[in-house]
């Protein structure tokens, strides 16, 4: 972390130098498309054709949310202020109309295809495609009886599983957030280049990655909007919250069996971990510690278990923290991490459970991500620091 | 052929029977979302969110392009005549913007992530999932000294490739048309349920088909924007031209020894095969015939030699097809199909193809989709009908 914060520091220090001829393509755009693009010191230039609207704004979901200009030619354009590094999500605004802007890349968020752009992090190679061996993602199809439907997945297996074909494997269950899916830990989170170069640089063990749809609704019933009633509202939390309990049953008897019949697992609970992000990490906890015969390692990045609601020690989740010693026999890592950027109400609860943990002698792993908010920099920073710990 | 038909026309019976009531969420839509809808006469209901715009149009690339109407609680909604069965994208032009619904999942093209609906085919079966051994598609990356970068392909590996681990297998390359991209055969085209479906009812030969991004540029040089000057305009046509060359030596030099390298393979020419739609079978009458010493099948799905410019068979690809005894030697397969309702150019360009090689004697299967257009269900149906040929 002292690392981090040094690179940032310097960061700070080039932005003022920059000049603004250094806008470059984001990498997140598609095929020859020139905006949005981003300097060196993370400027966002966007750019859209909207030649017969009136009012035009860019919305970062987690930064400026900004009228656009409208050029003579038909397009609206607008340079953001600086944005930390990472991966941001946004959309843009066309007379209340709120839409992607068709010149990046789609990546599910906020319930809906969204754009993004890339400001690059300074120095910063774990997140980026080195020539190192690479694992592959594997899209799967399982049928599952809870939900009466096909359900897609990915599952990231380590470079040498092809190879060893003797060798089993430990299994991480790795969850997406609220309004994204499946696919976000690959696409946003680059979590398979994240193993890859850790596991190059001997920083981690070889393992399975499986990464699933964390919707879900019994078979014959109806699909909940999550978003019916606003981001954040106490009908989403509601929803999450019971979406969560089918999740459950769709994880410990349609999920698990499938992967530990589909590949080469070392299926017993010492070898299988689960971790999620914000909604995904509220679903870990739930999921895990209602199955601790299923699951030895804990991961919530920006979500966990009493971030929602006061969290008592003693009765939390069945009453399974109030003996320290006996939960750290049967948990090998309970870990949990936050932005420092986050917003209050995120990282209280972060901070609340990990001081109420303390005090009741819980041992975890408590890791702030200098500078980042609830964006994938963080998560991706979570899951470097996470996957080392886990299947020692 | 006389199947479809058949089943065209009692459909179209059915609809004029069909009433109103009877919409449901396309399949193509994001969780929960109850729009877009289709019901059993092919008809669509599209419902956006844009309240102070002034005007909303909707855009189907193959078919309506008809104005939305503005709803009193600021959403605008249209209901579309019957659409064929079939996959269908759309944009939505709101004040001149030409965006995707939010409502649908992103599907890439037109280059750039674009919204579609899914209208059934009435009995058929053979492009959903069914419950038989399902195929894995993996997700590669491979470094390309042509490009200079690293480029994603999909791989899909037959249901028992992970089970026999001494076989080795024959191998299609099959490639996305211009403004899609790798993610299209498998998201549009459902090609892995395709080949799932074929094997399961023993009608292929278990096969390795690789889904390369079809698009490239040397190290060095700038990508270039094909609809910089319009969709289907001579400037694009000859970019199209240009980048397949660069295409060529990243599928010669790269990608082919990447996969013989990665998988199981069979990899002399016999066993390898090239297919492609639209610009993907320019792409591939280009390599294949520039390449016999590599490939023995080759597939032109709406797309193939001579469809843009004048095709004397004597002359044509360094004159190949001159010689038709020692072509059917080296060729065990040349195919290439139609839908009946493609734009004339199009249509005109592939029949006059199929007729050149009739009267120069060259054997090859010519192939019609009854009632469908310049869209992927009549992609679909090509590789319905072309897999089966191969590799016997």
């Amino acid at each position: 972390m002292k690392y981090v914060a040094l690179v940032f520091a310097l960061f700070a220090g080039l932005c003022s130098a920059q000049e603004s001829g250094s806008f470059q393509p984001s990498t997140t755009n598609v095929w020859a498309a020139e905006y949005p693009r981003v300097d060196t010191a993370g400027r966002v230039e966007i750019r859209i054709k909207a030649p017969d609207a009136t009012k035009v704004k860019v919305n970062f979901w987690s930064g400026p949310k900004i009228d656009m200009v409208k050029q003579a030619d038909g397009f609206w354009t607008v340079t953001t202020p600086a944005l930390v590094p990472g991966f941001h999500y946004y959309t843009v605004i066309v007379d209340g109309a709120e839409v992607s802007d068709p010149n990046t890349q789609a990546y599910f968020g906020g319930g809906k295809p969204a754009s993004a752009v890339e400001v690059p992090e300074p120095g910063s190679t774990y997140y980026s495609i080195q020539n190192v061996p690479h694992g592959q993602v594997r899209e799967v199809w399982y049928n599952s009886k809870v939900t009466g439907s096909w359900r897609h997945a990915l599952v990231y297996l380590p470079p040498d599983y092809d190879k060893d074909t003797k060798t089993r494997y430990p299994v991480l269950y790795l969850q997406h957030g609220a309004g994204e899916d499946e696919t976000g830990w690959v696409r946003q989170g680059h979590a398979n280049v994240i193993l890859d170069n850790l596991l190059a640089a001997r920083n981690c063990k070889p393992m399975i990655v499986v990464m699933a749809y964390g919707y879900a609704a019994r078979a014959g019933e109806a699909p909940v909007d999550l978003f019916a009633k606003g981001f954040g509202s106490p009908e989403m939390m509601k929803a999450m919250q019971d979406m969560a309990v089918v999740f459950e049953d769709d994880v410990t008897q349609a999920l698990i069996p499938f992967i530990d019949s589909t590949y080469r697992t070392l299926s017993d609970r010492d070898h299988r971990a689960m971790a999620g992000l914000s909604m995904g990490g509220m679903q870990t906890f739930q999921i895990t510690l209602n199955h601790l015969d299923l699951f030895s390692y804990i991961g919530g990045f920006s979500g966990a278990a009493g971030v929602l609601s006061k969290f008592d020690v003693k009765t939390a989740h069945n009453g399974v923290f109030a003996d320290p010693a006996a939960f750290a026999k049967k948990v090998h890592l309970l870990w949990f991490g936050v932005g420092t950027k986050e917003p209050e109400w995120m990282r209280a609860g972060i901070v609340r459970l990990h001081t109420s943990l303390d005090e009741a002698k819980i041992q975890h792993v408590f890791y702030e991500s200098p500078g980042t908010d609830h964006e994938w920099q963080t998560w991706r920073r979570d899951l470097n620091d996470f996957a080392p710990r886990l299947f020692k």
